[in-house]
Order: C-alpha cells, then sequence, then structure tokens
C-alpha cells in the first residue's frame, strides 16, 4: 500500500446504502395509491436487471450505455410483468421517471462521508462507478461525498468489470495501477481490478447484493486469498492508511 | 439564466492566475541556477505556445492529447532555441519535469474558492479545461476548488473551442445547453460555448491573454454584443445569481 496515490472507490454498496434508500421510496409510492407489496423484492429484482445487464454489456454486449435510461427501461419491464402489473396499473409516466431517480438520491454509510475527508488529505479520492455522471454527482451532493474525481464506465464506453473501466480511470488519474487502490464491497469488482494489476481493498457491507459472496470467504493475501487489505469499516481504513 | 443548472468553468486565467504562478517558478529555477532572463516573456511563450496547439487541435490538427505532454514538449523545444538556450544548458531533465508540473499548483484569484463554494448550493459546479484530468484534479487539491465534477477536453479526445468538448460535458451533466452556463474569461471560449447554445458569462481578469479582447470591448447581449452577462468578480457573480 506504501506505492499507492489514489483510492478508487465503488459507489453502490460500497459507500451508499442502495437498498434502504430504494426500498423506501417504493413503499412510499405504494402507501400514496393504497398499495402494498413485496416492495424489498421489487428493490432486488430491479437492482438484479441492472446487475445482469452491466456485466453483460462489459463483456460485449449490447445495450444502454446510461444507467438512468437502463433503470428506467428495466422498471417498465417489471411493472408490465405479471408479478408487478397490480402495481404498475397504478404508477403514470411522471411517478415512474421521479421514481426512477431515486438512484441519484441514496444515502451513504454512516461512516462514509468523514473518511472520504479523511482520505483526502492524503490521496486522489475518486468514484469509479457504473452510474452515470450525472447520477454520481447528485449522489455526491446528497449524501456529501466529497470526491476529489469522478469516473463512470459510461466515459469508457463500458462497464465494470471491463478493464478498460478501471485502466481508463488510472489512465486519467496519471497513474500506475499499482498506484491506485480499489475499495470495493463486491467480489466482481475486486476481481475486476485485480486483473489489471491494482491493489485491492475489500469492505463488507450489509445488505450484501444477491452474489456478493459471504464476508467470512473473503481472504488476504496473506492468507491466500484475492484482497490486499480487509477492512471492516472505513473508520478502520482511515486509521490503517494513517499509519502506511 | 432563470433555467440555469450547471455552471461550467474555464479555469486558466478564470478560476487560477497562471502567469503569476508560473513567472515565479522560472525565476525560482533561474535563481538556482544563478541566472537571470526575461521570465514573463519566457512564461507567455511557453504559454501561447500551448494556446496555439491547443487550438490546432481542436480544429482538427494532430498533436498531444494531453496538456502535460504537450507543455513538456513545448518546454524542450524553447529551451533548445536560440533564444532560450543559455537558459536550457543549465536545466536538467530532472528540474524540467518538476517545472513542468508548475501548471498543477497555480493559484486560484482570490475570489475563487469561497466563490464556488457558494455556487455549490444551488448549481452543479463543474471545471471544463483543456488542461489533463490529473492536472485539473492535482490544482483543485492545491488551490481547493471545490468542483462537484471535472471534465476535460481530453475526455472528448479534443481541446475547447471544439464543440464536442462542450456537447460532451453537457452530455454527461444530462442537461441541455441552455441549463448550462459557461463562465469564461476568454473570447474564444466565450463563442465556443454560445455556438453550442449555451449561456454565456464573461469576467474580466487581470493578465489577459495575448489574444484576450480589452475588457471594455465586450458587450452583453442586451447592449448587442455577445455575453448573456458580465461580471467583474465572482464575488458579484454570487449575488446576481442569489437574486435570479
Amino acid at each position: 500500500m506504501k506505492q499507492v496515490k489514489a483510492l478508487l472507490f465503488d459507489v453502490f454498496g460500497t459507500v451508499v446504502d442502495w437498498r434502504t434508500s430504494v426500498e423506501a421510496e417504493l413503499k412510499a409510492l405504494g402507501a400514496k395509491h393504497g398499495i402494498d407489496a413485496d416492495w424489498p423484492k421489487f428493490a432486488q429484482e430491479w437492482r438484479t436487471s441492472y446487475m445482469n445487464d452491466t456485466r453483460k454489456i462489459a463483456g460485449g454486449g449490447k445495450g444502454p450505455s446510461n444507467v438512468d435510461v437502463m433503470h428506467r427501461e428495466n422498471l417498465d419491464k417489471m411493472l408490465s410483468s405479471p408479478e408487478w402489473s397490480s402495481v404498475g396499473q397504478h404508477w403514470s409516466k411522471e411517478e415512474r421517471d421521479e421514481l426512477n431517480l431515486v438512484w441519484h438520491r441514496l444515502k451513504g454509510w454512516p461512516d462514509s462521508t468523514e473518511a472520504l475527508y479523511a482520505f483526502k488529505k492524503d490521496y486522489i479520492v475518486a468514484a469509479l462507478s457504473n452510474g452515470n455522471m450525472r447520477l454520481l454527482v447528485d449522489m455526491a451532493k446528497y449524501a456529501d461525498l466529497p470526491w476529489d474525481v469522478v469516473f463512470s464506465g459510461e466515459l469508457f464506453g463500458t462497464y465494470k468489470p471491463n478493464p478498460n473501466a478501471y485502466l481508463g480511470s488510472i489512465h486519467h488519474l496519471g497513474l500506475k495501477p499499482e498506484e491506485v487502490a480499489m475499495v470495493t464491497a463486491h467480489l466482481f469488482d475486486l476481481r475486476g481490478a485485480a486483473a489489471v494489476g491494482m491493489p485491492v481493498i475489500y469492505i463488507p457491507r450489509p445488505n450484501l447484493e444477491e452474489d456478493d459472496p459471504h464476508p467470512e470467504n473473503i481472504k488476504s493475501k496473506a492468507e491466500g486469498g484475492e484482497a490486499d487489505l480487509i477492512v471492516s469499516s472505513f473508520t478502520e481504513l482511515v486509521e490503517v492508511l494513517s499509519k502506511k
């Protein structure tokens, strides 16, 4: 870690808690129309469709390069499906447009903001997300995430874990892969960053994704695993990096 | 101005005072070797070579897409020219590499930092510069410029005033041209932004570029000129925009 000059953060799940925010807005919009449904299931299905689509495009498939467009298309698909059409019949175009922006106003994990301010003293603090630029800018303002610079897969015409997303960010930072550490709660992201030669810092977060491993299954390289460093919180990461 | 949601700032000359910082470092490096020269002239020549090169490439010509590379190449050319070779013989590769980074550590104009923090409350505050991303990130940290997002011509494979630099930034902000105001001290930049439909805010700064017009020759649209708004300082711009 001694040669690291920049920290590159995954955002959804790692810095912000998408699940709580999305479930709350779904529930509120349901309540407005007097309907209830399995909102946690809805939130997961919406998120899973995004994960599947970005993964497909990262591997060379076709689809929207902008996550706002992707989220909106997937929302319409869900709401016209047999499972959710009883919800969909209540929600207007305008309400769906507004709901789609919930991904711009996700709350940070409680330790995120203070830690990012601390990291900025010694490192370039950058976001690298599959979210589009405007989404990331809105979220930074909403959740007080003081990025030095924001990178989106959209800038590089792909999504993580395609190597070009990581390499594009590293290029624009004017650094070598070994000088930029990826900080992420997701195994696919950790592996994508490691594949281009970046050091990888794993932080388990609550509310795992469907395909995230349980934290106890991630091991540090010292233990024969894949992570250069494993921390239990951003607060711990601030302490560890201040001692390097 | 009522529909404006984001302010896009030129950086060199508009937000930071490149001339004072560059002249000071040239003079210091000269003094280290016991030599004196017309450092203001050197600084202007270095800057002019950058302006000429970026303008040529913006118009479709070939050249470095990264301004660090461009500055470094032009520095070597100057230092091997008859006029400056008496300086060049004293300066090593390492000293030139270090001097080249002066463009990463330019001081802001006295009103810049406070105003940018104020603008952030109501607007997306973005940089759009011909400087490369790392240069802009370093300068933001050095001069405390709290950008919400940083755009460089490099991201779009060109330089201002090529329309793609402005349109690329507008695209990633998810806005229409009329919703993004360009703030600049340079006429070429004002005209480039206006050409794609952006409102343009002109702010005269001291230490004009060679090809900048004298401020008294710039008129507002209300007076039959080209600028949507003319302000004498960022402090005034904060006041004007807070009343909109």
